[in-house]
């Protein structure tokens, strides 16, 4: 059976905001990413994500002007349908759990923010 | 945005092998406990299930007659059907992802183990 390490798993790319699989279930991804300043507003109609983050600090901005913090160790859930907008200033490794359909970019028309083909390692 | 933090989530209770369920996402829910010991063969028939090691180390062994590590850092989808057989030395915190309808002990007989009525914390 594959145990899956974090670590060596981020030590196969460099690039910020483009998400790779690592692993599945029950018909949804494991994502991890590196990711470095800011993302764009959006959301996911019909798919709650959440977020871990591994390494770093992550923010994450809502429509009712709260941002939520998160350290490692702590995770969050944004249900569907809800506004948000990822951001960091330093380096962070994150992990996301989606259904298999989510696109990093939710609602928003397809920009070079978008990744559709995701690599698996 | 109601972030979770592990830590605090797992000093809410003492007991082992008794998951409490911390938060949901697409008909799944998160759950944390606190293992020692070891626990009955078993599997889960529909449903593919996520374990991470928060703290301590994780065994779990397999029919094939292997047994994977997890530490802290490393997880494993254990896929629907497969037998396995977790365990540990030394009091172990982990995580696991896995739809609502899963029950700790999957295809055995209702035992002491059984726990169908999760708390939420």
């Amino acid at each position: 059976m594959n145990v899956i390490r974090l670590e060596d798993k981020f030590a196969q790319f460099t690039d910020h905001w483009n998400p790779r699989v690592i692993g599945e279930l029950n018909d949804q991804h494991i994502k991890i990413a590196r990711v470095q300043g800011e993302f764009i507003w959006h959301n996911h109609a019909q798919e709650d994500e959440l977020f871990m983050v591994v390494r770093g600090q992550l923010l994450i901005d809502f429509r009712d002007g709260t941002t939520a913090e998160l350290n490692p160790g702590e995770l969050l859930v944004v249900p569907r349908g809800t506004d948000h907008r990822p951001h960091c200033a330093a380096e962070t490794w994150i992990m996301m759990i989606e259904p298999k359909s989510t696109v990093n970019t939710g609602d928003q028309t397809a920009s070079e923010r978008t990744r559709t083909q995701l690599e698996q390692i």
